[in-house]
């Protein structure tokens, strides 16, 4: 595998302890590949990132209408939410749109993200549920189409079930692979992930944000995700979240999404661009780092921008008793 | 920075997710380079692979004989250990024979590495201590150095109080670093960290399974403490940790210790070897699956022993459900 010089240094007083090797490609809507560094045709899985493709048929079907889907839900069903309350109610709001409780999701319960929302559960005595799973906004989505398509929400994280394969079709369109191409594996919470190069996943998000060129249907869903997100971000992440914060700072310019295993996948619908970056190894640490450099350096954040983001550009880093013992820096050119 | 081809793969079904890069050194007793891979000089922290030579003064000075420590007291003087009943009782067994209680560690306090234990603490409305802290055995061993010398025990963390020289000065002479040019930061846990070359920390290593060229104070401190961790394994890390097992499994053949942000270090005293690997960008979870299999190549753990450390050798990837989705495999020949 070709290694990219393209680094973020974790220092520890004055040296460098460990480093994160970043890959990225920049495409517009047809595909070209405008920027990169690594390699811009690295397979890896989309993960979390998929999820705002994953929406299209959600809407494309007739389920978010059928339901009466708002543009918080759509925003949720996109989301690898913090599990705060509006999460939660939001998530609980579609299912009771469906005549469906949590006990339908199959993502499986962990603590929310939100560490004081998790803190207060705990001195609470109170059991995390699938609500608080940040991917509940995404299988509550993925139940509002089973349930507009008539079929069995038993057994909807399948990979032959046509809720699965629906968002397959979507992805696999956006991203112009071929349905036989495309890498298949099982996410964190259960349901298929989409593997492919991120050069392809960089494309599905500039036809996200600039559909002009699609069929209608698609392009009005394309529309109707990116307005969603861009009117509720706190939907899509939660407080003190980067991809929340992206979208706020930005005032909507630049939409994004985080993804588990160091990828980000985001849209810049008035320059027509997909961008796509990820950490070779993986670690989030590095992700929003680099994100924001790559920006920086492609004039797409201004420095005013990059200011208000600083605290994901260059985090510190801490000890257990809480002392200042390194930061993190993004290192290269593009 | 040089990049290595010696990695790591984290595969989710079918195909590589991530990837970590490895470097590596392995030297004798006179730091000649015997294998390498990646980059055998890079820069970086010992982290608490040092514990092993930190513990040297503890030793030389006398404290350890004057307070009575024993073996299973030295082994966790260089331990990160999991917080397990035994480690916590041995750390205030250590602080009872000087006079101090857990008040006196400056360490902070974290939830024992041992799941259940964290767990059964959690149900009984427990908080955890310093003695839980996995460090909480190298402070009551820099405690007992300070009460020996009677210096204070409030500023024991610092760099310039005495028990801090004395261990700077240890590590200095063990690794073949001038003082001068020995890196310093600030480690996860309070105290001074020392950064230096990956083969200067390995022939640390080395001379300290090995120590027949030393000076006899010296000489006899570094076979206490290889001793000391071979007889009592269990203290140096704890249930289900590979330090430990690694020590049970070649039954003493090969001591080794990890270290934060993805170092190891080991000793194999027969064969006068010494042995640094870093996963380049500090991920914990390529550390084991690296070390095994480079411990493989070099003829240094048979087929058997690897076998019986197959968990840490080729370890499965689990979702939020428990379900196996991928697994992590290092692809490399030195």
């Amino acid at each position: 595998m070709k290694p990219s010089n393209t680094i973020v240094r974790v220092y520890r007083g004055n040296i460098t302890e460990s480093i994160h090797r970043v890959h990225l490609a920049v495409v517009n809507t047809k595909g070209s590949l405008l920027h990169s560094a690594g390699d811009p045709q690295l397979l890896t899985f989309a993960r979390s990132t998929a999820k705002l493709i994953q929406a299209l048929p959600v809407i494309e079907s007739g389920a978010a209408e059928h339901f009466g889907l708002g543009d918080a839900e759509i925003a949720l069903c996109c989301a690898s939410h913090n599990g705060e309350a509006e999460h939660v109610n939001a998530a609980q709001g579609i299912l009771g749109k469906l005549g469906f409780h949590h006990e339908h999701l199959q993502c499986g319960a962990h603590e929310p993200y939100h560490a004081p929302t998790a803190q207060a559960m705990r001195e609470r005595g109170e059991a995390p549920t699938t609500l608080h799973n940040n991917c509940s906004g995404k299988h509550s989505g993925m139940l509002a189409l089973c349930a507009h398509l008539g079929a069995s929400p038993d057994t909807y994280m399948s990979l032959q079930h046509p809720v699965q394969q629906l968002m397959l079709d979507a992805v696999c369109a956006m991203s112009d692979i071929p349905k036989s191409q495309m890498e298949l594996g099982v996410d964190g919470c259960g349901v298929p992930v989409f593997g492919m190069p991120i050069n392809h996943l960089a494309l599905a998000f500039a036809r996200l944000g600039s559909p002009e060129a699609l069929p209608e249907l698609r392009a009005n869903a394309c529309q109707r995700i990116v307005a969603a997100v861009r009117k509720y971000p706190q939907y899509l992440a939660g407080s003190d979240r980067f991809d929340t914060q992206l979208i706020e700072v930005t005032q909507g310019r630049i939409i994004g999404k985080m993804g588990a295993e160091g990828i980000f996948a985001l849209t810049v619908p008035d320059k027509g661009l997909g961008l796509v970056l990820k950490i070779e190894d993986g670690n989030q640490r590095a992700l929003y780092p680099a994100v924001i450099e790559a920006l920086k350096q492609l004039d797409l954040l201004s420095a005013a921008e990059v200011s208000q983001l600083a605290a994901f550009h260059t985090p510190t880093v801490h000890n257990w008793q809480g002392t200042e013992v390194g930061i993190i820096r993004p290192d290269f050119q593009l």
